[in-house]
């Protein structure tokens, strides 16, 4: 089973919270009203296409490890596991 | 009967939640607030027309499995089965 | 008398709910919240105008039969009987 | 006394409701959230201009039979009669 | 003392509404919402800076008289006299 | 110390309302909703960047007296004294 | 570890408040509504992208001492300690 996100999307694994000092010690704060989430990206879509129809490569890369806001994108599950589909632009940054 | 959807838009038959691990196992969780759905492409537009007239080619092809938002497009009846008419840019990615 | 709409407005007649089944079997659900409607094309505008001043023709032809959101566009009644003004893109598809 | 619009507005006489049948038989029903108002083109500002300064000429001729939304424009009175100031795109279409 | 607005704004002296039938009769109707206003304009800016940095010239002049929104603009004294200061698209028409 | 504004916006420092007739005899009404503030223009930004990237130079100078509304722009203390940080676009003119 | 901010973000690391005189005597007002923060250019995106796919570089460089909106980005741990990610036109200016 595969899952090819559409235009600037990209398919994202959350990270689990429990290992809050994992891969590079990124502690996400308790009391920030958006907490930004980890994950790791899964799937990239082909690209965004602009107005005028040109397509922007994108610019995340299959297996990054990154930060997004907690109410970005839509919740899905795909073969029994919990993955979040989310615009490129929704990603805060990498961790590299 | 045909259904010829306008510009971007296409029409989606939505596949039932009861099979919830045909097709490659896609479950969608319960608890989001905004459910992704499941659906096939059954017919679409020519594509969508830019500010200055160009026509963008559709991305989506006839036969593919799609997700999409919940609460995404109209649903209408044609010869009595229910289908949902959305844009292009509404369906989150494409089930391989 | 002859009603020209303005741009890319169309003039469309509403067919009515009582022949549910007739021209292709469209029902439209009770249930939905915003039901599509069921209408013929009646008169066109010149097209749109882009912001550059071209003029895009309409892609709709006199007679079609159309669906549309229950609450696009404005009634107006020309010889006593009601009419829909509305924006060729508040058309979600063509009955074929 | 004179006025003249200025960009892409007009000004519009309203022509009475209690004449519902005349020129053509426009009868605007009752019910209607916003109820489409009849009125006289009776003059027109020099066009729209783009972003990029070009001057679109206007679509409207003065002496036009336009309908437009009940809500649209701003009311004067100019030499004791009461017109309507709107946009060239707040008017539905012609009456011919 | 002199004051030059900025960009495409312009400086307003509003005309009395006690000399409702001065200049061509205006008269502004008591029981529209939002009752446009006369007044003369005083100074001008250098125009519109459009997106991409063109300068687009002042449509309207020094010493004509206009009519505006009741709520457009902001009120300013200078030398003990009230006026004005709007952006030129604000202006509903010249009278003439 | 220095401050130097990022982009478009320019850093002014209010002149106090007591001196209501200094400079030319700008007053600020009372009962205005929003009443537009004098200040002295402090230091400014590169000028704007387009969408494309190029860039637009500022139109004010460094040391005009100019007007802004009340609500424009953040307040910040620099070596003790106050000044406000606005988009040099929420000025509405200068006084000359 | 490091984070690299994705497009025109970048990683902000707050200055405290006790400090309010340091680095040239920047002191935020305690009444303003929305209070400007100090902070310290820590890392940047490679720049915005544009609608059409050209990169701007960032106006800014790492180690440039900022003010910003309070409420100005997303609030992150990393390796312990708490930064800000937020977009560059987000930065009010810089304290040189």
């Amino acid at each position: 089973m595969k899952f090819k996100p559409l235009g600037d999307r990209i398919l994202v694994k959350r990270l689990e919270d429990e290992t809050e000092k994992t891969t590079g010690g990124i502690i996400i704060p308790d009391t920030a009203k958006e907490k930004p989430q980890r994950g790791k990206v899964v799937s990239l879509g082909e690209g965004k296409r602009t107005e005028e129809g040109n397509l922007l490569p994108m610019r995340l890369k299959k297996g990054q490890e990154v930060l997004f806001g907690k109410y970005s994108g839509n919740e899905v599950k795909i073969d029994g596991e919990e993955y979040i589909i989310m615009r490129e632009d929704d990603i805060l940054g990498v961790i590299e």
